[in-house]
């Protein structure tokens, strides 16, 4: 929208002035006018046009027309001078005796100036959309989309593109938004006006704006690869420049600029952000100019967006250690299964560490011009630590992290503790991208362990996957994949909440027993491991209550997953899974008893469409089969998924993890897209 | 709301359990049934209920109900018990062939619990409102209201209330938020149940709760006065303290907490913060105890409103100094005209410093239960310095201040440059409190002035006056107050708008060396002033296009105040001032030319009700009356308003000030409740 400028004149003088298309300039008659002027007539050339207000009563416009406290001329043109001063508008006025007592005369140039972006997110930036100033979600929304330029451009010395101020590849654009200023006029602005682009100190942190130079972007063989882009694609804006002049062109011109975002929407960062385009009129040296036109764009920085297990795998990472060699072997398997290449780390990379899992969360950004994969990086940093920058960061593979001030990073900072629900509805309300799902303490307890609070922020602000914090600090690990996964479903709401159940677990048990199997052995074969029977595990009457204590603490989540995501009884599945108490094996000085999984954790499973590759549960055989293995091909029968059953015992599980905790597959994302959610 | 629990029961076992009345306990009957269970059958004593889903076929209860794998029995309680589990429930379970497989009993305690504030704004703290733990804006709208407790309790070294974690005095409570816990149950609660207040750590920094420890508020005789508070209102949660017990006193009870708020709505706080209230249910040792019931409230921090000069006045404040005897003579009839008293600031507290505009702003914060005024000190610190927190904060009376850390502090710091429009509505929005108003350098320019960014991002994040930004910098002062105000009108929006407009002088001026006074003189009788005629004036050609250039300033603020204001041509009345450019007298260094009043800025004027207190012009004498005097009186006087000129010449005018910024107005707050506003 154009507003109406307040212009002044002066009798006996000429003035020249720039015109935008499509605004209109006020002059209060009756203030400029000489003594005793009674009446006033107009006269002006055809490219300009004008009105008067309160509108004169006479029709004719041929008789001079009285002048009262309150008249105003409002001058517009409709459409752009071809030379400069080209178009001319004169007013007289006329004393009482229809003398003429004054004439002011006023030479326009007329420009059209428009700041343009993709408002209609079709990908391709469209001339002045009356919607390009404000930002709206939704179906029906509007607003340019803007991604962090997260990925890198280079592949010695990498770093992301966000950590340099300049243009290092001309492949760089892509990841940036297209912003075009289009003007159209006289060859050269009349002396002294100029066009400049700013931007609020509080917005020019979170983005940087270039632009080409060469509007046809000629190739210069004399310069060097890096001076080649560094001087064609000159940093107009940045939080160092939050002003500057931009060239004019002559005649009719296009400019493109490329902004850049620097952050992710943060606790301080909304994720709006406003350029804004200015024509400043001249005074005299001495004297700041005046912005006679602003034009003003908005864009919204593109949220991290979280995949869940119910979208497609795209890749399958692990690491290989000096000990999980048969491991490796079975996820081999299963992944060429599943026609996906299995993308291993190496001992010189993880150092030993094999939790791939807990070290990264792979998720993406999208817009209607760009989309590329973005890892975020746990604060966690073990033997992984340097694998996702050096490893996964990338040509349009995209990088983030959140790393504490103070705060000490814990063990449910790991990313095992951090997952996503598939797309939901809750009471009406719709989570088409689903639900982000981490564990914490009861927020009643002032002793228990949390996730980073850095990190918390950062998933609450991306604001398109609203999270629910969980309780998971009853596990001496402490992340939520030791209880809870998600598969996909045919029927209901397309996918099944697994979760682990010692009630489902005894219940099992008590079947065997019953069914005359109470002699059959958990862990037969398992090398370096005591096998216990049916029978020693259901006359234990500890172990049952401290089963009993972990069904509690699994209930507690499972009705705040019920409410939170909107779940029947019929949505759950209920595996069996006992849970074993211990003084807590990683925080020896604490006197806390906390639990982990008895024999291996089949809920913690990696998913690649219908396959699952599931910890191999070593339980009693019965007529030659796993009834844990049996019960779980049953139960996961149902819905169409085949069951691998991957070996972990001593490689994983013995440490406390399992095939989840191992392992970590990049997704497709979503096809529904971001920016169509309601909010 | 509350929500359904999972219980788990086990045959053979008997289990207590307390239950909040009004929620849910979900029993899964199919998880806890001996194996081999075709039917199951309840009884329950009277205060207990119950519904079994899916419903069963038969209507009638009488026979055992069919298990299938999702029954689940949904248990409530309609009233408090009497004593500890005097409720019963059983479940029987049965084989195909009804024989009895096992029973499960359940010993219930039934408790009314209820965290409750004042959700409904009517003052009054009613019972379990369904909108508690939500906040909604607007006439319809609900949700607790929170006051930061800016004034202080004491009289010597005082301190804002605050700045200090505990109750010094019983008046302190009513600055805070009334808080009622109310239970209903059996004298005690089961062994090991507790009731615990939490907050999070982000929340907790906005606020602190006390509680008090004697419910009928018991008088003890053998404290001191500073124990006595301290120890009668024991602190429950602060930023330290993120969660505590509270005692559950037993039968039907009521504990009343008072909330205080901390800080206001700035930048990083948007003013919400929740209280949350859990009931623990004991596990054992080394276990953490599961939150089984959470009710949640929520308040708002309400903002800092400013006060237009449509406001009636309540007091007037003005600086006594050396060298302005007879300015405050005049102020003191003014006022004392007014029906109002005047506070005069001494010298030994202003030190010399005269611009009681400029040191302060007055507003004030309201909530259904309390309201007071709240002077905002400005960062600006000169010799007024300590005048508001020594002489302004006290009982009743608040004080807030924003700093910044780095930046310098400048003269569009002062709040000179800080306003606020009367109500106004734009384009269909309301705006019933008006929209407060600031100068700034152009956007464009990177080395105009500007009003420090911690203060901006305080009246911006009271979101109640949304702000709007005007075009300052072009004065040397650098103060919007320069060249505009509001008064008081009986017609049309209520208000007008009046601006110095330097085309409205030379159009006086002009009209008067037309009807032959071109003699007459400016300044004539000023000690130390030279006189100027008005053909003087009318022949430079010079300071023409200085006052031209002021026009073009004011008339771009102009077209601002028009378009953010919803104001027509017929808000605004123009008034006959003149200005002169020089170098920057503020800024000897820099090489800008900006603007000052050339005769005492009558726009710079002190509004109590339909009084006005005007910078007595010292204007060419017509007839023996000053002509801008009576240009000015013609214009008020249309508006019912009548004009006191107040000579400021020597000792306000000379030092680049006026009458208004020599002096502050308290005024009564609006009637019109801010949480009423539609956002």
């Amino acid at each position: 929208m154009i507003h109406p400028r307040t212009l002044r004149v002066d009798y006996g003088r000429t003035i020249s002035v720039v015109c935008v298309v499509g605004s209109e300039l006020n002059v209060n008659l009756n203030r400029s006018a000489p003594p005793s002027s009674k009446f006033f007539s107009v006269k002006c050339t055809s490219n300009v046009y004008y009105n008067i207000s309160p509108p004169p009563e006479s029709k004719s416009h041929l008789s001079p027309i009285p002048i009262n406290d309150n008249s105003v001329l409002l001058i517009s043109m409709r459409s752009a001078s071809q030379s400069e001063n080209d178009s001319k508008l004169t007013v007289r006025y006329y004393a009482e005796n229809r003398e003429v007592l004054g004439i002011a005369v006023l030479h326009l140039t007329g420009v059209e100036i428009s700041l343009d972006v993709d408002a209609d997110r079709d990908g391709v930036v469209e001339k002045n959309n009356p919607n390009k100033g404000s930002w709206k979600w939704g179906p029906k929304g509007h607003g340019a989309i803007l991604l962090v330029n997260c990925d890198t451009e280079q592949t010695y010395w990498k770093r992301p593109d966000t950590e340099q101020a300049f243009v290092s590849n001309v492949s760089d654009l892509k990841d940036m938004s297209l912003m075009v200023l289009r003007t159209k006029g006289p060859a050269k602005l009349p002396e002294g006006y100029k066009l400049t682009m700013h931007i609020s100190q509080g917005h020019a942190e979170r983005v940087r704006v270039f632009r080409a130079k060469n509007p046809g972007g000629a190739n210069n063989a004399k310069h060097s690869f890096f001076d080649y882009f560094v001087r064609d694609y000159p940093l107009v804006l940045s939080s160092k420049v939050l002003s500057e002049e931009v060239p004019y062109l002559g005649g009719e011109a296009q400019m493109n600029c490329y902004v850049e975002g620097l952050h992710f929407p943060d606790k301080d960062f909304d994720g709006l952000v406003r350029v804004n385009l200015s024509l400043l009129e001249p005074i005299c040296e001495g004297l700041p100019e005046t912005p006679i036109f602003t034009d003003t764009v908005v864009f919204r920085v593109a949220p991290w967006i979280m995949t869940p297990n119910t979208l497609e795998p795209a890749e399958v990472f692990v690491c290989s250690t000096s000990d999980n060699y048969q491991f490796l072997k079975e996820m081999k398997d299963l992944v060429a299964k599943s026609g996906l290449k299995l993308r291993t780390c190496f001992e010189n990379m993880n150092r030993g560490d094999r939790w791939m899992q807990d070290e990264i969360e792979f998720g993406y950004i999208d817009s209607p011009h760009h989309r590329f994969p973005v890892v975020l990086d746990s604060p966690r940093d073990r033997g992984l630590k340097d694998f996702p920058y050096k490893e996964l960061l990338g040509g349009d593979f995209g990088y983030v992290t959140r790393v504490p001030e103070r705060e000490d990073v814990g063990s449910l900072d790991s990313f095992g503790n951090l997952e996503v629900s598939p797309p939901v509805s809750v009471n009406g309300k719709n989570y088409p991208l689903g639900r982000i799902l981490i564990g914490v303490a009861f927020p009643t307890t002032t002793q228990g362990r949390n996730m980073t609070q850095v990190v918390q922020d950062f998933l609450w602000a991306q604001k398109v996957q609203e999270p629910i914090a969980l309780f998971s600090d009853w596990l001496v690990v402490g992340h939520i994949d030791e209880f809870m996964t998600f598969v996909p479903a045919p029927d209901r709401k397309g996918f099944r909440l697994l979760l682990a159940s010692p009630d489902a677990g005894f219940k099992l048990f008590r079947r065997l027993q019953k069914d005359g199997h109470g002699q059959a052995k958990l862990f037969d074969g398992v090398p370096n491991q005591e096998t216990i029977t049916v029978d020693e595990i259901l006359q234990d009457d500890d172990f049952k209550s401290q089963n009993d204590y972990v069904q509690g603490c699994i209930d507690w989540n499972r009705d705040v997953l019920k409410r939170e995501l909107g779940l029947d009884e019929e949505d759950i599945i209920d595996l069996p899974i006992l849970f074993k108490l211990d003084t807590d094996a990683l925080d020896k000085d604490a006197k806390v008893v906390r639990a982990v999984a008895f024999y291996p954790d089949m809920v913690n499973m990696i998913v690649l469409g219908k396959r699952l590759g599931i910890p191999k549960p070593f339980g009693p055989r019965v007529n030659g089969r796993c009834a844990l293995e049996a019960e779980m091909c049953s139960l996961m029968g149902v819905l169409g998924l085949s069951c691998t059953f991957i070996d972990d015992f001593a490689s994983y599980h013995k440490m406390l993890g399992e095939v989840h905790c191992g392992s970590n597959v990049r997704r497709q994302p979503f096809k529904f897209k971001w920016w169509k959610l309601e909010m």
